[in-house]
Formats: C-alpha cells, sequence, structure tokens
C-alpha cells in the first residue's frame, strides 16, 4: 500500500490524483484487496430479491459472489464455488433457486446458508465430515434498501460504519421501493473518475443541455463534506418537477417528502461503489465494478414507489431515459479523460472550488490507500 | 520448477490441485517447457498425412512444428521457419507439398527431410554453405497409428518411454484405421482439468444423460493406475452396441475383437495431451493443446475400418455426434470449473474414490513439475 | 538500453536481427523511449493541413500528440490533454478546429498556440495564473511536404540531423503536391520488418509480380548507404512509363523531372518511420507507427502534382491501385516473417548482398539502440 503513499495534499488548491491512481495495474490491484474485498460495498438493491431462493451473482474485486435470500428471508452472500472440485455453482447473473444450491459438476448440495447437505455416494469420500466443506461466505447486511457486502474475514463492524447514514434517506422509503427499470454499462474509464465525474456541476453547462435545462448547475449545496460518505442536492426548477424528459414528476411520491425536499434531487457518493440519486418521484442507484484500471461496469437501477406503475397517471420511463442519456453524456467525458491522463506528460492539474466533493473523495480515497490494512 | 513443489499429497483421501495449477502463468510457462516442449507429445493421427509431401502444422509448446511424411515415407517433423529470415514456411494448418518445401519470401527451397538444397542468387551469400542452414528439426516416431514428437534435443528414448504399452492396443488395428470425422474445439479451461474430467465418471450421471443410457457409470475397473499411462473400460449394456445415437455399432468392427473387447469402452490417458477411446466399431483421439492456463484447444478425430465407408450397412456419424454432443458437455462443465478455481478462496477439495484415476494423474503431474529436467 | 547490446555485427556477411528484436515486450518498450519518443519522426504530410485549425492526431510512442497549423500558418505539436483534468482534447483523427481548442468537458479553452486563454468562472480557482497551464508541447518542423516532431525535451538540432538530405528531393517540388489518396493498414508484423521488406527486392521476383513486369529487381543502385537516410532507385522499363496498374504514367510530372530522374523511382528510408517513394508522376509516403512488437499501424498517401486532379488526362488511382496491390503483398509475407521469428528455433540467419540496405538499417537500428540516450 505504499504506491500512493507520496501523493501530498496541498494546503489549500487541491489537484487531481496522478496518473498511476488511473493507469497503474499495481495500484489497480491494490484497490481491489484493500477496497472491494477488504471493505463494505454495496452489492445491490434488496428490491432485486422478492424472496426465499432468489439470487444475484457479483463480481466483488477479484471474487464470484452469491447473494441469495435464504429460507429465513435473510440475504446471504456465499463465495460462488463448489467445495469439491471448485466448480462454479452459479453461472447466471441472477435467478431463482429452488430449496438448495446443487453443483452441477458432481451434485454436492448445499442449503440456502451455505451448509452442505447431500454428496453422491458419500461412502467413497475417505475420513469425510460434511460439516468441514460448506460454502465460504462473506458477511452481509440489508440496509435501507441496499445489500452490504464485506468479503474481509474481519471486516469493520456494519453499526459503526453505517451510522453517519442513520435516518439520513428515511423519507425516501428505500426499502419499499420496487424496481421499474435498470441499464448496465461498459466503460473504458477507471471507477474514480466516474465518481469523479458524479461529484461535481461544474461540467453540467457543457456537457448536459438537458439536465441544466432543469436544474441550476450552480444551486444547491453539500450537507456531507468529508469521509466515506459524500453529497448534497441541488434545485428542481419548476415547481413540482423532476429530472425527466418532460421536466414533470414521472412516478407517485416515494415517500413523505415535504417542503425543500420535494423541490430538489440529492446525490451521494457512498465510498467506495454508490451513487445515490434521490428524487421525490424515484431513486436511481449505480454501483461501480471495477474491471481493469481503464474499465469499469456500471449498473444502474430506478426504484420507484409501487403505485407508479399505473401506466393512467405516471410514466417512469420518463425519469430512465433521461438519465440514461445524461448517463452515457458522463461516461463519454469519462473515457476521454481517462485517455488523456495516461499520457507521460499528464499532471495532476487544479481543482476548482466547484470540485470541491470531487477533491474530497480524493482525499479520503488516498486515506484509505496509504493507510495500512 | 520450484512452484509447486510444495505441494504434498497426504497419505489417503489426496485432494484437487492448488489454484496456481490452473491459473498461474508461470506455472503455465514452466509446463509448456517442462512438459509440452521437452517430452514425447502425440502431433495427431499418423492417418491424417496418406503420402509423400502430406503435411500438418501444430503448435508443440510456444513452437509451430511442420509434421510431413518425406518421400521415402518416413514422417519428419521441422521447425517451420526458413533459416534465411525466419519466415514461417507453411500457413495452412494441413495440405500437400510437392516434392520440396519452398521459403515464399525469398523462394529459399527445402527437402521434405528438411537439407537446404536450393537458394536464389546464391553467389550473394558471402562464406555461405547449404549444409549449415538445414531445418531445425525434432526426432519423430510413428507408432501405432500415433505421431509422437519430442522437441527436446536430448530426448527420452522412446523405445524405453512406450514400452508399458506395447501390444495392448493391437487388437483396435490403430495403423489401418482411416478418418471419417474430426472437430475442433477452443475450450475456456486447463488442459489438466479437461485430463481430470475424462478420468472419472462420477460426473456422468450428472452431466451426460446419454451416455449413461447407454454405459453404466460405475461399471468397468482400470488396468493402468499409475505413471504416463492411466485408464481403462466401462461397459456397453446393449449386447453387440456401442456409444452411439441410436445405441448400435455404427461402423465394421476395427479389428478381431472378441469376448470382452466387444461388449467395452476403453478410456486411456497417455500423457500429457492424448485421450484414446476405443470402441470395438470405431476409435477415438483427443490431443490436447493448452494455448493460456485458462484456454485449450481440443482436436478430436474419429478413426473407423476403411469398410464403414459402406453406407448402406454403416452410419459413423452416429458415433461421431454422439460424442461431440458429449464433449460439449464436458467441456461446459471444465469451463465453469475454470472459473471457480480462481478464487482465492478456492482450496483443493477431496476426491472420492471413484476420481481415482484423476488422483493419478495428479501425482504424475506432480512428479514431473517436482523433478527437475 | 542494454538488452540488445551483446549483438555483434560480423565483420562480413552480416545476420538478420536476433528474435528479442521483434518480439520482446522490453525491447519495443526500449524503442518507444529511445526511438520514437525521444527523436525525429514523421507525423505526416504537410499538405494534409490546408490553413489554419486544421489538425490531425497522432499517436507517436505512447503520446497522443495534436498536430495544428496555427494563425500564422505554423505547424504546431501539442500533447493532446488538458491541463485541468487531463481530459482527451481531439477524439478524431483530423479536422478543423475553429480559432481555439476547447476542451469537451469544463470548457477551458486554449489558443492554437498552446496558450491556455479562456477558464470558465476563473474566479473559483485558488491561486491561479493562466501562464502556468498552457498545453505541452514538442517541437515541430515543416521541412520539404513532411512535418517532422520530436518529443525530446532536448531534441537534437534540426538543421544538423536533416543536412544530409538537404536539396535531394527538390526536384519532386513535395511542397507543393496535393494528396490524392490515402491508406492505412494495420499489419501484425514489427516495425523493422516492414522497414527491411522494403529494403530489399531480393524478394520481388518471388512476392511482386506485377512489379517486377514494369521494373527490373535487379536494376538500380543505391546512393545513401549508411546512417538514418538509406536508399537508391531502381530502373523503370516502359520509356516514360511508372508504376501503375497500366504501366504508363497516371499523373502530370510532379517536378521538372529530366534524364534519369524521368525513368526511375527511388525509395529512401528516413529513419525512423518513413519509406519515400518518388515516382516522376506521384510520390508516395508510408509512415510507420508501432503498436505492439507485433503490430504496426501503417498510414500510406499518394501526392499528385494539382494538375493531375484533370480526369480527362489523368487517373492517379492507377499509381494508387498498384501500390495498394503491392503493400498488401509486402504486409503478408511480413506477417509470415513476424509468426517464424517468434520460434525459439529461430537464429539470425544470413543476409545476401541483394538485402544490404536491409543490413545497413539493422547497423543503424543496433547503433541507436546501444547507444545511452
Amino acid at each position: 500500500m505504499t504506491f500512493l503513499n507520496s501523493v501530498e495534499l496541498g494546503a489549500k488548491g487541491q489537484r487531481t490524483l496522478p496518473a498511476a491512481a488511473y493507469c497503474d495495474a499495481t495500484v489497480f490491484s491494490q484497490e481491489q484487496s484493500a477496497i472491494f474485498e477488504s471493505r463494505w460495498v454495496v452489492a445491490g438493491v434488496a428490491a432485486e430479491l422478492a424472496g426465499p431462493g432468489a439470487f444475484m451473482v457479483k463480481q466483488i474485486g477479484k471474487e464470484s459472489i452469491l447473494v441469495v435470500r435464504d429460507e429465513t428471508g435473510t440475504i446471504r452472500a456465499h463465495f460462488n464455488h463448489c467445495r469439491h472440485r471448485g466448480t462454479e455453482l452459479c453461472s447466471e447473473a441472477s435467478g431463482q433457486l429452488r430449496r438448495t444450491i446443487q453443483c452441477p459438476y458432481h451434485a454436492w448440495t448445499y442449503g440456502l446458508d451455505g451448509k452442505l447437505v447431500g454428496v453422491p455416494d458419500e461412502d467413497q469420500m475417505e475420513d469425510f465430515c460434511r460439516a468441514d466443506f460448506g460454502l465460504h461466505s462473506a458477511v452481509c447486511h440489508e440496509w435501507d434498501g441496499l445489500i452490504w457486502v464485506n468479503l474481509n474475514p474481519q471486516p469493520e463492524d456494519f453499526t459503526n460504519f453505517i451510522a453517519p447514514l442513520v435516518g439520513k434517506f428515511t423519507p425516501w422509503n428505500l426499502p419499499q421501493l420496487v424496481k421499474l427499470g435498470e441499464r448496465n454499462y461498459d466503460v473504458a474509464a477507471n471507477w474514480k473518475l466516474i465518481v469523479q465525474n458524479y461529484s461535481e456541476c461544474y461540467h453540467c453547462a457543457v456537457i448536459h443541455p438537458g439536465l441544466v435545462r432543469l436544474s441550476p448547475p450552480k444551486s444547491g449545496g453539500n450537507d456531507l463534506v468529508e469521509g466515506p460518505f459524500l453529497g448534497g442536492f441541488m434545485d428542481v426548477t419548476e415547481p413540482g418537477g423532476s429530472l425527466t424528459c418532460s421536466g414533470r414528476a414521472c412516478g407517485a411520491p416515494v415517500g413523505d417528502l415535504t417542503g425543500d425536499h420535494s423541490q430538489r434531487v440529492y446525490y451521494y457518493v457512498l465510498f467506495p461503489n454508490v451513487l445515490l440519486s434521490l428524487h421525490h418521484d424515484y431513486v436511481m442507484v449505480h454501483t461501480l465494478w471495477p474491471l481493469a484500471p481503464d474499465r469499469t461496469k456500471i449498473e444502474c437501477v430506478w426504484l420507484f414507489h409501487e403505485s407508479s406503475r399505473d401506466q393512467a397517471q405516471w410514466n417512469p420511463e420518463e425519469g430512465i431515459a433521461f438519465w440514461d442519456q445524461t448517463n452515457r453524456e458522463d461516461w463519454d467525458i469519462c473515457e476521454r479523460t481517462q485517455r488523456g491522463v495516461s499520457s507521460s506528460r499528464y499532471e495532476p492539474g487544479p481543482y476548482s472550488n466547484r470540485e470541491a466533493m470531487a477533491a474530497a473523495f480524493d482525499r479520503y480515497y488516498l486515506r484509505i490507500m496509504q493507510s495500512p490494512k
């Protein structure tokens, strides 16, 4: 964890990260170990796992993780390979299991909780005890509609970790929302460029003509300004409006949002891999999955109040299409930035005060990367 | 050759190989050097080289090897590049040469035995002697219908090497058979996973419903149980039947097979790269060509008695299609296993007694990899 | 720069380069640093940048370089990324700018000369001085219709460098010619194999039947035989003929070519990346761009006297198509040679006296690679 140790942040006028943070394979490998495989990350939204046996497979760091709701309703995270010959258990990105997880090679069978419950011709195993061969698992918490997973065998205490956010998103009613849209993106840019891009609206006037028509890029303010959770809000100009193709709300109110809440969009970065965008009529959740120094998979889901399914009254696609377009504008400029920072002549450039949240993200990132695990 | 030295095999209850054996680039490179470029491997079946000038090009380890039948009928193995500027000589996978091998760049010309026999404008070469620039060659033996090649400049004596197999395959009449089918496969799995898969039928009930209908997965026994050559037989249930789509024999008897031989299929692994499957009506030969830790090219040919060409009586395609389907079932599960063993949490799992031949293969592999060259 | 130090050239009977020169990633990286990022290379032909704001983007070594004609008519070479967040400025291979270069992310704006001239919300920058954030630039010279660029911060003096060529190409009138054709090629071969191939006609009888019909492969002679600039001429058989599909001239005379000049084609290698082919009716310029040890992008342009646009009299496509075919014949054999020299048994082979210019190129290349930077 020494690679970035020499980066020093100036007293004022902070500069962007060095090229190694975006291009170097060793730094990337350190990030996978020290961040994605060692800290709390969000695997997805709980709304995607409706009942017992519903599962999703996520690559977290270099690991394939099977996230499944067990028969008691608890969400579990198992390493997605059999303890016999190592075969991958679930090959689909998501789906529905029956009461067990069965290996497709020799039919070794596990409970949804990971316990080994069946071995064909078990008498042909020497000195064998089922209890020794349950699935490897990771700790997992369902919190405010998000599924948090930590692959570290000695994970940070979740209650301490999440404390700064407790109650913060309550008005948006996250655990009760339903998923009415999703898009996946494969972006040729480092994951941190994507976070930095989300963290400032200095670029909005140039990149997002549709967005600035609805929400003034210099409006709003930040309420989480240091540490793993960062962000704030921007105003929506039109009374009762939202960020949609038409500018009007596209879904029923997600919760009991009154006053300011109903005339703003809140944007938060949850370190390391969530971008949480709270509108009064829907919530957008990006999760970022670094694949290489210069490549990131982005999963984006849109959550609505269930009554927004009423097509006579609401049109969720108006919010989804608005952000799909805005997302693509962002990914394009992130890819151009990735190409630029790979130059040997690139040197950290000066952040504007309008990029203060990007700078705060960089500070937290460097703190993590510079501290021993 | 020290990478796998620390692997110790338990006294009983042997476990599978560590992840490095399947995923590590250094181990792969050591295998290419210590096994494929230093030991006897099978380049293909002699039936593919019908007469003088018939050739095939094989990548053995990292080397492109031109295997050609010369004018005396002897099969030769030459490194497939010209001694002038290094140009690749034959770019096709197989074909028919005339009496010479001519470089396509400056027309330097070699006999089929590799001797340099022609250089345009030879007077423009300084201090030049043709005898210094014959093709580089490797030792080669045609044995029981198989073409054995060894790239080692000090190859193991072939007679000693092959001694345990002498006479063993005689009843199947291999040198007289003809090739009536072939399939190539590109499999995203380590070559050893493919050998292990071939070495046990514990998986058959789960993976191969078509196979177990014809041949009971717990039938049979092994007759070569330690060392470079491993295998045995399984029974065919239907009297006179074979492994074909219909269950009936699809070709004329390949040789003078009586009693047990006609009611069994024999399966042998010839270390490192051959899977030899002997049926009474045809012989199937897989050759494995590792391309990367996680990628193997598999060439599969089906050999029949010449009289099986008689379409009124026989239908070779029934055996070919049966195994093509069964092969694909195997490659799919090998690919899933490759993905699983790459997890950092994968640890060697316990072999069942029904996987004794896979365990024996692993023992021999480790012996080779742990011994200095 | 020590990798190739052990290569010694024999007193006579020089041999080809060792495999590492064509296959080794470290040697490739050293070439990128020591040659393409440190020496004069040709970025393209000046005819491609017609007036102020016309630009092309070239990858020189690992760097993306924006080559643009400024408002005074001078050609400039800038590193193609913004000094703010590092974003790539121009993403097109070529095009036309207005009076400025504007970053597509936050609209920082530079003059065509690279000076920073505009920053939105500049008051939000702390301790900021525009003069500190001009584009990084490289030295650039327009000479005889070619655009020479040198990324070295301490570049070799251009006047000294170019001295051996001053006046040499004057008869062909290069600065006045216009581009009437171009082709790009992606070739799976090391760039030096492509230069060597261009440097000899020992292969012509085998590879280029169309060429040898028009120009005898043993004709001509060399007039630059040692150093960075190498080459000579070959005869055209047909009086007044040229290298075209029909064998007849396909364009107006490019300059005041009399006597020998009008009955010959001149071929020069300008180290490291130009192949310059001078016909009396057109000029062909190849520029080579190494992408990997075994991969080279080749850009080829055809320049004509402007009056050759007269379709009633001339048909430039006849020269372009002739060489496009001949180029492809060359690239194919270079790719075959690349595959051959990667064998561990490849060893440097003997050059014929008919390959003396290829040998001279190798000598100069080794001199550069063996000398400390």
